[in-house]
């Protein structure tokens, strides 16, 4: 891949760009060159860990590597957690929002007297008086359209004294639609004579329907290496719209303090970035707009900006000059929140007889949904580091429909490649005659990032496959695919190998730290923690660097009129990203804690400890002679000879010439029910490469959570879409049909492995796990799938007429 | 005075107790051995501010001096300020509390089983089941007290699901008390035979009434030099209890988070001494604890501490597992919180033929009130520092009463002692037959402390003097007692000298400071505005030091999870602590940004300014060359180049060698109507050193609001206690006499003139004056009703009835 060239002047607009570290994060394959040149910048121009803090690093971990319960968990279990959605502000409104039942239409009229002269009506926004502005993300969508792009997007907004009153204002809103032919499937879009999504003037990266097109990454030949191939396969794989499908939906409170003044209480991943998105739309200084976020009841990669709701809430409040919240129904939610786009993968490889990889080739269409810019290369991600293959052409673009707008969610497109791939792998394994796990061991990619040739900075995929077979036992159950039929019932098993960026670093990775006077410490820093344990992993380096007891530190939550930027909790980087910039912080403060403890204090003259701050070591909330540790002084009797707080400040750089990605493996045992076609997960097995977990239990639970996600992607959520308007049809939990503990394996039944290489880069050797666990179920079931039944599905989910039809096929066939 | 020996560990307990702040900025006269000794500590043991951050100080000021409108005016003139009374929780409990009807009590029995059996009734707290803690500042008072000390006083409290059915139930509590015999008066509590007050065992500092007794202050020999005086007077002054009246009354809300964390919302001037109480109370580390207080009802100095509602709020939190919210109704709290002292106090001075004090002696009895340690010897502090007097002998004590807890109020005892102070020196003036303006000319101490021997940091007495003179038109309106009648009208014009501690520094003095890529800043600080303007002029001294324009900076408030620590807002302190905290925090920054613009960025490997970081200054967002100003670059560019925010943090320490005093004068002129009594203050001036006016507005605004506190104390103010049980009976504000726009002076003859001689040690030589102007007014307008009718009063209030009585001994005469 040639790298582009990427100017100073694009450089420092990438920096002020919050936009562009979402984007980077979660699509660093495609914009590669960028994060190369902005990292090689910043190496530049800021500082590196400064020697005198080098020296002062802890020698041994004390606190890092205990499993220990989120420091959120008694608001939680209590019930007392308050999310964005219990924020009540004296005199505040409420709002109800007015959506589209088409999925393509002009609005030609939109009468709203009625609503406006219902008592209690407090403001009505309509694309006619809403702030003109394109929102952050897609760059054709605006606060409001008047071209509406998907059944369900936001046509009004209505303020009112309560939520029945504005509900009830919202339907007395007349809106007269001119329908528009639509379309809800990418490959029909880019078909030719496909209708006109009515895009063509907002600037598209390329054509009508084209919401992107991923430059394509070639290595070697391979036409030539797939000609010459001794095992050839190709196939084409799909998956379906998803949900997040988050427990709090959408939400924000806007307050307005004066003209020039904003507090918005955000349910959001990141809250600087919704302050810079704010400040833009209000031409405010950064410092005048305040985001609060604390508790969140979900993210899963829908809140990393503010969107639609936290400019509603603004905008409305400054034309009421009263606090307005926003609270998206559970059906406009399932509609106009960001959701996983489906993907059609068309794989096409070749192995020599030893069953190494010798060419492979990929092109991707995914479903950008109404907007453009939300769906990225992703699907790309895993393809292009798993395996390691010389001869290779990716390629992906991604058309736009009139689905509900793509977006990030948990893995954003890494969970779609790897169901393709893994699943196209386990074939042409079985084409090579080889074991599936014998030919993932043969083929995955253990050293670099084959692209950029930079080494991986820690790669523990070896370990993964290699403990996760050994926990299912797979050398013991794995069998002919059919092999194990027991009545009406076949055992199958099936596996996936993973690899993908999440887990990477972005910028500003910064932090703050005080300690008071009893030797008590506060973790100051921007995470949002987004129900993944983020706050109590913060706490814990924190706690770790500057030597104090777990039980005496405590860490805030994301707060920007306090708190220094650590990017959004998004891409799975907080432990990077928020993590190192705790430990600087940290190492900071342990600094000033050192000197003050080597210097002569009144009355005598003399040092609390002797020899210099680099003899010293802290642990356990004492300062103590690395020499000899029974010399030592209490850590809160060091602050106090301050006289006060003493505080600690970090800013961290990416350090460059390192590869960075996160491994896994996913193991599934499962039963089919050959009368009902229905699937039945007995057993599954994680094994997950963090580099080196922080807190295993938050680590296990990370695991846990993401792998449902992916078990719930293949055993039968997927958005259906009907009628005339192509409007979502199951847009609630009662017809979304996600894994409850009854598809999910039992605890006693499921096993996180945590593995751990340590990562040359990582905080204490860490990297991030929160999305990673997510993409290997779906393929290693649906492997387990062919295993028990010997029908190959490509298509996820996998659901009971799908097996049954493939069922039926093989009796036929 | 002889100095004491401090230890050590003295020191280190002074500075872990919050308490000795409070104790030490009301009191620096009693307590100058160990304020001494804690700085000369501090000055040993923390750093001073570096040389390479004096390197980068501002050449001039562009912000520190101009007239900027409250940051908070918009929330608080359009009623969208959250005050803690505001903060509604879901699941929030409400609490009423129950109060003794008697002065002195014992509680023999309290049943409150009607009380729990009511609905909705969810927790009710006695003596018999509360935490037993002393609680900060009256060492003998308890959460809630067996042994009732105060008509008034908290006897039990109840939480409720709504104040409805917490005050219902409140009302069905039973309780026994045995009456014990009361006092009321501080004379009365210290005369033989007086009723025993029970406070024998809990320590007292010197037998059972006297509250305390603080060492005398002696100079010279009084005696000799009385003896040997020309012109001799003496006599006796008296003040009355008063009341601050505050809007917002005491309140607290509590939520807890699991066992070890809790969250309190409390109305405090100092967030992180409340968060210090409240982890002592539950044994927790502090960084467990958070308080916030983001816009206060008025302070005044009863919000220093939590006291009891904060305690109560989360003990009732504990109990019942959810949020509680306490609120002292108008009536409980005009009498359980605390209130200025009433005082009298026996003067006697001497003076030579020229008018020039030779000897002078001061003997005051305070009344504490129910309970101790909150009457300190503040009574002393303007009398021992604003007349020179070299033989002189000061002694104050304080006695417990049945009255109400008695504390700071609005500079505490400076009012009632320079009320007593100022009429004596117009009477010594007049046996002196000089000018009462004259005679403060040559007598006011200009250069230093006296009694330690430090030269003032500043001082601007003589121009206060001077300049108000002139204001008023003293030379050309003052004439001799009673010369001034036009039928039944009498004017009059009197004048005040005063000189005391507040504004002075304590400890800990620490900020942060971030600036965002866009250049705006963040200023991070824990100071408690309480509606003085505080946050704003942390914001100009931010904005001043770091260089950007001042709509760019916007002012944290105080959330102790979140800021350093630079003590309470009382003792009008916060210029000097807090704006010296945030000026060198402001200069860490500053001296970051100037390293980073003048560092090789790429891709040119040049810097964005040349030479070294002291060749460059900054200022209206720029950072520029200090030889050539037209070479500059933005600030926001030297942020952005590295990527993410900038921080900056600060520790000052206080710097000895000095003595430290505020200094004020106040002229007044009135119409006394001699059929009524009736005195209308025509004009007021008041002139105030202030050092440096950060904000000309707030100072204005301070000045304005503290003589008005200052007019309520002559003109009407006093609290009434009545039949047996001494209850108060003015106890509202219908009913207790606060002046309203009618006895204040109009705005245009209305004039505070700024003194600014400039501070030495005052960040941009400004010092504090919240407090100073309270006690000019007093005696400006006693010595001003001499002036117009004859009759000298020597008691505040000076009522209507105290004036007719005084013209009916007059005609008598």
């Amino acid at each position: 891949m040639k790298a582009k060239k990427i100017t100073e002047k694009r450089i420092l607009e990438l920096l002020d760009d919050p936009q562009f570290n979402l984007i980077a994060a979660e699509s660093p394959w495609a914009f590669a060159d960028e994060i190369e040149a902005v990292n090689q910048y910043l190496m530049a121009t800021t500082p590196k860990l400064p020697e005198h803090l080098r020296a002062v690093q802890p020698q041994q971990t004390r606190i890092v590597g205990r499993r220990v319960a989120r420091i959120e968990d008694p608001d939680r279990l209590t019930g007392q957690a308050i999310f964005t959605t219990d924020v009540r502000l004296p005199g505040m409104l409420h709002t109800a929002i007015l959506h589209s039942p088409h999925a393509h239409a002009l609005i030609e009229n939109i009468d709203t007297s009625a609503a406006e002269a219902l008592p209690g009506v407090r403001a009505v926004l309509t694309y006619k008086n809403v702030l003109k502005e394109r929102i952050g993300g897609p760059p054709d969508m605006f606060i409001l359209n008047q071209e509406i792009h998907f059944a369900g997007e936001e046509v009004a907004a209505v303020a009112a004294e309560d939520i029945h009153t504005a509900r009830e204002a919202a339907g007395l809103i007349r809106v007269t639609y001119r329908v528009l032919p639509s379309v809800t499937d990418a490959e029909a879009a880019l078909a030719p004579g496909a209708p006109d999504l009515g895009h063509g003037a907002e600037g598209i990266a390329r054509g009508n329907q084209l919401a992107m097109s991923y430059p394509l990454t070639k290595r070697g030949n391979f036409d030539t290496a797939y000609a010459g191939a001794a095992v050839k396969h190709e196939g084409t794989y799909r998956t379906s719209t998803l949900q997040h499908a988050t427990l709090e939906p959408r939400a924000a409170v806007a307050l307005w303090h004066g003209p020039d003044q904003l507090t918005v209480w955000a349910s959001t991943q990141y809250i600087m970035g919704v302050r810079a998105e704010l400040a833009t739309t209000f031409g405010l200084p950064r410092s005048h707009v305040r985001v609060i976020c604390q508790h969140m009841g979900g993210g899963f990669g829908d809140k990393s900006s503010s969107v639609r709701q936290g400019r509603i809430a603004a905008i409305l409040a400054r034309m009421t000059q009263r606090p307005v919240r926003v609270e998206y129904d559970r059906q406009l939610n399932f509609n106009a929140a960001s959701h996983r786009y489906a993907t059609v993968v068309k794989l096409q490889a070749g192995a020599d007889r030893g069953g190494k990889l010798a060419a492979y080739r990929a092109d991707a269409i995914s479903d950008s949904g109404a907007y453009a810019a939300f769906s990225l290369a992703d699907v790309m991600v895993s393809l292009v580091r798993t395996y390691h293959a010389e001869n290779a052409h990716f390629q992906q673009v991604s058309a736009l429909t009139n689905r509900g707008p793509s977006g990030f969610q948990r893995c954003v497109g890494n969970p779609q490649g790897t169901f393709c791939q893994d699943i196209f792998m386990d074939e042409l394994a079985e084409k090579a005659g080889m074991d599936p796990l014998d030919f993932r061991l043969a083929n995955v990619e253990t050293k670099v990032d084959q692209d950029r040739k930079l080494p991986w900075a820690s790669c523990g995929i070896v370990e993964c496959l290699q403990e996760g077979a050994k926990a299912i036992g797979w050398r013991q159950k794995w069998h002919k695919p059919g092999a194990a039929i027991t009545g009406s019932k076949a055992h199958g098993i099936g596996m996936t190998a993973h690899a993908c960026a999440h887990g990477s670093m972005a910028f500003p990775m910064t932090a703050m730290m005080k300690i008071d006077r009893d030797g008590s410490l506060d973790v100051i820093q921007s995470t949002t923690d987004i129900g993944g344990g983020q706050s109590t992993q913060m706490m814990m380096i924190g706690a770790e660097t500057v030597g104090v007891r777990l039980e005496d530190a405590h860490p805030s939550y994301g707060d920007s009129a306090f708190t220094a930027d650590s990017v959004g909790t998004y891409g799975s980087l907080q432990t990077m990203t928020g993590g190192s910039a705790v430990r600087v912080a940290g190492l900071d403060l342990k600094w000033r804690i050192l000197q003050q403890a080597t210097k002569p204090l009144p009355p005598k003259n003399a040092p609390l400890l002797p020899g210099k701050p680099e003899d010293l070591d802290t642990g356990d909330g004492f300062v103590f002679l690395k020499a000899d540790p029974s010399k030592r002084v209490p850590i809160r009797d060091v602050v106090a000879s301050t006289g006060g707080p003493m505080m600690g400040q970090g800013a961290h750089t990416i350090p460059a010439g390192y590869g960075m990605s996160t491994f896994a493996a996913g193991f599934a045992e499962v039963e089919v029910d050959l009368d009902t076609g229905d699937v039945r997960l007995l057993r599954y097995v994680a094994a997950n490469d963090v580099g080196k977990a922080v807190n295993r239990l938050g680590v296990e639970q990370q695991i846990e959570g993401a792998s449902s996600m992916g078990i719930g992607m293949v055993l039968g959520e997927e958005m259906k879409f009907d009628g005339p308007g192509n409007f979502p049809v199951n847009w609630n939990w009662e017809n979304y049909a996600m894994p409850t503990v009854l598809e999910t394996p039992k605890w006693a039944d499921y096993k996180p492995i945590i593995v751990e290489p340590g990562d040359a880069i990582g905080p204490y050797g860490a990297k991030g796990v929160g999305e990673p666990p997510t993409s290997p179920p779906a393929p290693a079931i649906a492997n387990a799938i062919y295993n028990a039944i010997g029908v190959r599905i490509h298509d996820a989910p996998i659901t009971r007429d799908k097996v049954l039809a493939g069922l039926a096929q093989i009796r036929r066939g």
